[in-house]
């Protein structure tokens, strides 16, 4: 009910605050035998952690990841998998000045609203620290989806108005992380860098877009009706704090063409295997994978913390202006391609697992 | 695990195919006492389904309510409220021709390797005809909602390249269903027309976008991490047949501005309530309603179905031609606006009843 | 939260009223590719219904199994498959005395303050009769059992006072149904209808424990902590009507025993299998199947519907006579020997697909 | 899936081993507002906790509560509720004579077969270490209950052979721990306590049972089907380690009895509110509580784990004989009241808030 959890047979949840002692997940239902590679895992919250470049806020938080239980001898035991990410850099003091205040576009007011009681110390829940529970977690799945031939890989293709036009489907982690932005275009890379720069100056910010591609899935993930692989998909990408817009295969562009166009043709490949001629579907039809690569654009509103002064109102109601204060970020979106990779990871591991029971023919 | 149902406080589940002797939906835990205005069901059946004007399907499905369950004397009476609408109108003949082939962009391939055989007569549960199940539920999540003094309209946006450029936040259900392709804009919705003509003429299909308004939700719904409001609405979306974007508030669009244009400021009003006087964040911050409209864009890529001859493969990965055949819907956004309104009231009924454990301090 | 549906990869869920249209029954994560074997489901559905002999109640409710979808030529396709059993011998006009009066041990007063309003006819979602929907639900659960090698037998062991003294381990369905009282001790038999036909004489009530035996199971199914086996078995049972205790093994009687008599010590027979020599556990051991005999005895309750004259109050608090009237069954246990099967049988299924992912080593 | 999850509205998660750093539970779902009184918890946890008497293990766990999250000056906001209880006297080399044995009736064979490796250090999730995670979470629930007017109590009922014959409605906590064996008649509880010695002495070990007693429900929780308050406090009891039987009410011997002694009379008291002349039913009607305090009593097997030489097996399935060795607990009943407890106020608090949907005409 309290929306903590995520997935059906493959369960995370999450739990801790942005200015509490830590933040922590639980994974149930990772199958046991699974080689827990922590370095792998260190190295994905290591992507998503603050402070990690100069254009990032200074904040270094040191996100180690400690795991308490569900591994033993680096290998998954089949009992809950718990992780703990201690705070360490917290200046709780950095929030007092607005104790009282709603922050434009920020969850203050409607938390209080929600629950009728705030704790003001860096949003709570609502802060971007919880996803580094996230990609804890994601990064197991994803271990779990490397298992099954199945790879993820995000990137950034916008920030602010500088944006590729299309997919780079020939991409590899290392051209993604050869620059900050995590934009596998150099040239573009740099433009996005000055933009963040010039917006961190005038203590603004920026959103822009991460594009995600997933390789290797077999037909037949994906549940028919709600539970659609592509449903799955945009919640656990809206989840994602500041992502207001998914899009997947031809997405929006592709409500503009005809049936004719859009359609993508079945072929047998010299192998024998079949593959579509197009690919506008994304890699799914009818909520299920058909095998192609599945692709999707997330879209991050620019981040609500600016450095500037705003007008805002207090729990009284009384109109009040807020001075910008605290570490800054101006763009969070290179720090949220592993956040979007791992949410995908969770999608994909628990639909791997709930693909099981599908078909009597096949189990054993 | 198989996804048939979606909630959790109002969980429905549906079932049922297109060619089989009809389809059905259970909703648990709609709560005792409300007033099940079978009028208002149907009307929103009526306007889902196939035949309702000349630019639809010839099919005319006759889609009549039977409540089986739950209700006695038109109030609910919290026992499982089940619904069952007959299929009439079936021609399974009319898919004896596709029986061994894939057809491009359906979910014939997809079924076939997830389950080891097809329900090839209409596809089955892929059938849009499963979504007058959700119609059914959805209208009456949206009965719940207006009891709470909520309001959820949506009407048509874009068919094709003729498209809204902005939001139509003064609408009514007449304005929208004044014309058949339910777009208010009544210049707009003659190109529309016109466009759709054309397509079914060429026996091809065209896409569109839906935008949906909510209002009257107060602030508070909506959990703060997985199940944030934007992030249920999404997947509601997303698990509509054919849809391929979801954007809330500002969404793509909004990924371009700087934070000081995009962030809302909060100020309050003469009445002493509280709004913001700009909503990019579309009624929703950290995952929860803040009082303001939520509004949204949902995008259809162009239906499968076309009458035109298309390549594709066989079961034995032959090529083949299919030759287009059988009865047709060149457009199916006008006709999904019930659909995209029925989700979102499942959405909203459902955190409705889950914000109702909230806070203890207006607990009774 | 309504609770109308059980099971996390088999799910059932239910609706329908006993004096209604009918009941039904979704089934969502039944695999593709099961016989549906309806003569099987039907057989049971006839054994749990009521008028089947001199010692039940005299109304015949036809019970006749109709499949509403999910199933093609008689093979699941994977979809929900929907069951419907329509009323047809209702006497709502039976009820009417009753309508403002709560009648003792039954669920009027309790319906009435959960709802705030009633459906006084037979008991709406109380009735026995949702049970119908069980029987129809667990059957096929039961055939996807048998697919597995498992069975599962359940028989009367007590009514009133008479009772087996022990486990009837070598039994069969023809045994058990030798004598309209489902007992397989054809001594013990005699003596319980003798029973039942006095207690209806006076217009009273019996009731009675039932066994019920599993075999087959191999080891590893159930889940270590909440969802251990017998936990689930537990509720499943205590979910039946008039049902109010539940033992598993050795049960309450184990209680007095030593550690050192009670402890099942492992073996290894001669074609290798491991088992134990004793079976107090009753199969399970950690809340996981190792491979021995599940066996376990439920609990029921004499009936509440008697039709002796009975102190109660109404509505309005006062103190009233409520006269019996109506048909009457003066022991439910018999009928509900198919109940037991099958809400066993809906534990059992969900577990064999729950396991096929605990284990990464024999995942394909 | 994985079954580590217990509740639908406060939903508990348990994570963590015996031998590993420590155990822990994450609560979601917990309304904000409620105080959380840490003495409470701890005092619940060290009525559960080893070595607290001379009847008990000698093992001496500290069990020292941590709230990781959740809890802002002792009051809930809402967030995930995360308390840890680290590990502190752990001696795995004590299991090292086991780590290839199948312990007779413990769950090492199980629990190989089910994941196909083994954590031998302790039992893993199998020790009944897992419960204090429970004890702390429960408490929380317990507190939720106190809020609400609700109060839970266990007190031993039986050790061995030596019984109480009738529950003891008035009770108190104090009269509860006034021995070591927590049992209130204090002439009985000496005979326990010699028969827990003699045991201890022998090396053997005793069950025995509980008695719960829950007051101050008001009449409407519980579900009507399959989450019947019975059902769910009968799964949440066969979910403890050790527990075989359950039973509510009259019980087993309730079912020997007439429906016309065992039917509850309703009668209006003087201040006008309802309740029945007897409670066999044990304050629950139909699944759901009517107002009468709910009473019902759970059976526990005696320990395992003992000091005599046992037969069993090893892997490679060789006869070995299993010397007794390490700590040893004769009997856990006593230390299991906290537990059953926990488990009571768990269930009681999940439908406290799943009840607050039930009826639209007291929603505000």
């Amino acid at each position: 009910m309290a929306g903590s959890s995520f997935g059906k047979a493959f369960i995370v949840s999450t739990f801790g605050e942005s200015h509490g002692s830590g933040i922590g997940v639980v994974i149930d239902g990772c199958p046991a035998g699974l080689n827990i590679d922590q370095e792998f895992i260190q190295s994905q919250l290591d992507r998503r952690k603050p402070g990690q470049s100069h254009i990032s806020t200074p904040r270094s938080e040191k996100d180690k990841l400690q795991i308490l239980s569900g591994v033993l001898n680096d290998i998954s035991t089949g009992a809950p998998i718990a992780i703990w990410i201690g705070n360490f850099d917290q200046h709780s003091q950095d929030y007092d000045h607005i104790k009282q205040a709603f922050r434009p576009s920020h969850a203050d007011y409607t938390y209080f609203q929600k629950y009728g009681l705030r704790d003001h110390r860096g949003g709570g829940r609502s802060s971007a620290r919880e996803t580094a529970a996230r990609v804890a977690a994601g990064s197991i799945a994803a271990l779990l989806c490397r298992h099954f031939g199945i790879t993820i890989l995000g990137y950034v293709s916008s920030i602010g108005n500088i944006a590729l036009t299309k997919y780079v489907f020939e991409c590899t982690l290392d051209k993604v992380d050869q620059t900050p932005v995590r934009c596998p275009d150099l040239e573009l890379a740099k433009l996005m860098e000055k933009n963040i720069i010039e917006a961190k100056e005038k203590g603004d910010s920026l959103g822009g877009n991460i594009h995600c591609i997933i390789e290797g899935v077999k037909p037949g993930l994906g549940e028919p009706v709600f539970d659609r692989l592509e449903a799955d998909l945009a919640k656990a990408m809206l989840s994602i704090n500041a992502v207001k817009a998914f899009e997947i295969g031809s997405g929006f562009a592709g409500t503009t063409q005809y049936g004719s166009e859009h359609n993508d043709p079945f072929t047998t490949t010299e192998d024998g295997s079949v593959r579509t001629t197009s690919n506008n579907s994304g890699g799914v039809q009818g909520g299920i994978s058909n095998g192609m690569p599945i692709y999707f654009r997330v879209g991050f509103k620019p981040t609500s913390t600016i450095l500037q002064s705003q007008q805002s109102i207090n729990e009284k109601g009384e109109a009040i202006t807020i001075e910008g204060k605290g570490r800054h970020d101006p763009c969070v979106v290179p720090r949220a391609v592993p956040i979007v990779e791992s949410m995908a990871a969770l999608v994909i591991a628990d639909h791997v697992l709930r693909n099981r029971t599908s078909r009597l023919d096949i189990m054993l």
